[in-house]
């Protein structure tokens, strides 16, 4: 029976502000990637959400980003190597102690936001956040984006990488992600959105944004937690796996 | 051979900003009580401490505060119990990850300001930190004041309580502390503090700011890092021990 | 004809985060305070509130509090008075700043959350805001809790004090609002809450929770802009005052 | 009577941090420039600072940069043009309201560390902080790099541009600034430094790394507050310009 993973962006409130709906995704997703308070996440509601984690039986992941409250993660921030890895260490050991404390531990990391997209090319910093992850634990995977430097960087330093697809992004022809700033980027309809997913598990292929089909290496997939509509696609997505006879169930 | 452990608040410095001597501490204390980054420490300043503490043999202790670096971590914050407790599990964490980064471990963990001063009263506060302590850890000793709400509940929790004495710091008749308010509450003259730490570390025994003799609990010396004369204080109390046949070791 | 402000706190979400509907409550209210980026709303933001209330011709002011992103400022920090009267001159000025961008400027300052509640009867921290605010300008005036310390404080400096009350909230027979903690301290029904705010308008009076009737004074009106329900209880109440032939007008 | 004016970064500690000899740069300097909050400089620390600022009678600035205190503003962030206009509104209405409350007022503008070096270039950041800064006051001056797109931006939007010289810096042929990664960008003799800078002053020209002499337009010259040797320095610099008969005086 073939199997794929679920993954969501989760915990990204901070103290009394709410994003996205983290307990009806943790009844959907096998993988919960959870804030680590750099670019959202406060311990209290991080604790809360590790113990909601723990109830669902969903994997908890930590999702590491710059130190940038107000840009959410989501803006470059030129960090020494050196300064990065530390900070990324210290953010999977305080999610890690959290995660303990709700019978859990950390099963995994993924960068996030800006850091996501910046060590897809920048070797620099895909070298500092591969050997933070090594230095807390070698056995830790990394989730990105096949293809990257991180992933070479990751596999170099003998770390696991685990491949994710987007459900709800279009993608160019050489694979990369369609850029969120041209119209298309982001698809909106649930039905269609869990097509494309379902094609992408089961054929490995997916329609790039010029018509052709591309080869798309995915061991888990992602489904956005905090855009409108998020529950009702995350639940599209599932459904329709299910239905395709393919089972969910976190990669680690 | 009788022995005592001597330590030092350190890894107190933030991004650019310094405080105090760490490297010429490390060469004297055996324990370490690193910051955690929410009243003082960013993560790579950490990552370095603990790394020369570890080529100095020291002992890492967690020293967790409030969250407030304009204010580090003197000043009380009303923080609800539950926030509390997720708070010091995140910094205990973060600074394990660190510290096993460095090749060593969290060997037992310190409230620092004003959530040290709290929690020798504050039972709320008191418990919420011991449960932070057990939830990471069962096995971590804390580092406090004898006679404290916080030693009570820590021991209720069953965890190891290792009392402090303070190096520079008057006594009043009960064993409290003499407030930083009051004229003579901080020794300054080496010599003499050397000397009382002698006689607290040999007879159990100090001198109260009336004059009288009291009983003190000592499994630790506690030395500044970051006064005036610090260095000089902490070196003139390690010689006299060590002059009076006193091994300096860590409590762990 | 009889007139009452009615002011909400606005501006207090941060980055990505969403509190409440700003350009609803906009509609409604005639005074906005604004967070100043202590305990809510960063520049951007503020900014683009300021805007909107400028739009709107609703009168901005400096919504005040401690430096505690992650508690919202609803938590008691100890801050020395001098220090806490930095702080509050920097965020009068930093949001005058963004007012004056729009076209506008602050009109008023008001305490936010714990420290609202800390300096009813806290004299230093009281005179401390008193001290920040007659530095900016001391001809703004503060609006606030008839009776309280900070009022006297404020009216010692000369600085204008504006009594507000609350919309939606039960009074104790000595006019303190009851505790959150008790049941009953906050009022749901939209129509009763209408019904209270007019008689408060137009007799001075309102029932306290043991069914007695005290006085109340009144210039302004405060309605919540963030709890279930914010925006159709504050239509509810200014809908009422207008059919009262109460006019709704900023007390600047 | 030739005049320049001799400005430094002050105001750069936080909390309990301290970095450079404020009060002795005081002493020395015609312009400090006082950091806002956001890369350092609590409201407690610059209230302080711009008291003795205005005791000193030097005048006043507001040190803007990115919202960075790990970093110290020195680290690059892609922060959106609309956002960073209100980042620089906010820091400098907060640090005018502290030197009003000071008896003084802000009286330029200059951005710091990567952001200073970012809209050498970048078009987008460097019209985002002009427009903050005419958003302000469109009177107030801003102090920069000569020729850079900043200063292009500024007198599109008909800001006064004030151009500074480094006085410890190495320059290239083409008149920018050896990068401070290459050996001898930055000078240390106080001597050599002073020499140079009275030549800057004079003659508007100075000798570049290459041994060409190049001109330099200077009607601020910029020492360092918390290098070590600062004070003697700077101090260095005063005392050549005052021997060869030129006057210290602010540019406003």
């Amino acid at each position: 029976m073939p199997s794929v993973d679920l993954n969501a962006d989760l915990g990204e409130g901070f103290g009394v502000w709410e994003l996205g709906d983290d307990d009806a995704m943790l009844a959907i997703v096998t993988s919960a990637n959870l804030a680590c308070g750099f670019h959202a996440g406060n311990p209290v509601r991080l604790a809360r959400t590790c113990e909601s984690a723990v109830q669902s039986g969903v994997q908890i992941g930590a999702q590491v980003g710059y130190f940038d409250l107000a840009g959410f993660g989501r803006r470059y921030i030129d960090v020494e190597p050196a300064e990065l890895t530390a900070d990324i260490i210290y953010q999977i050991g305080a999610l890690e102690a959290l995660a303990k404390a709700a019978g859990s531990a950390v099963g995994y990391v993924k960068p996030h936001g800006a850091l996501y997209n910046t060590i897809v090319t920048d070797r620099a910093q895909a070298r500092a956040v591969a050997r933070a992850v090594r230095a807390v634990d070698p056995g830790l995977p990394v989730l990105g984006l096949a293809g990257s430097v991180f992933f070479e960087e990751a596999a170099e330093l003998g770390l696991r990488t685990v491949a994710e697809a987007f459900a709800d992004r279009a993608y160019e022809p050489d694979g990369q992600l369609v850029s969120r700033r041209r119209s298309g980027a982001v698809l909106h309809d649930p039905v269609q959105i869990a097509e494309r997913v379902a094609m992408m598990v089961t054929t490995g292929a997916v329609t790039a944004v010029d018509g052709t089909t591309i080869t798309v290496e995915v061991e888990s997939v992602c489904v956005h937690g905090d855009s409108p509509g998020a529950v009702t696609i995350a639940a599209a997505v599932r459904d329709r796996l299910l239905a395709d006879g393919i089972e969910l169930t976190s990669f680690t």
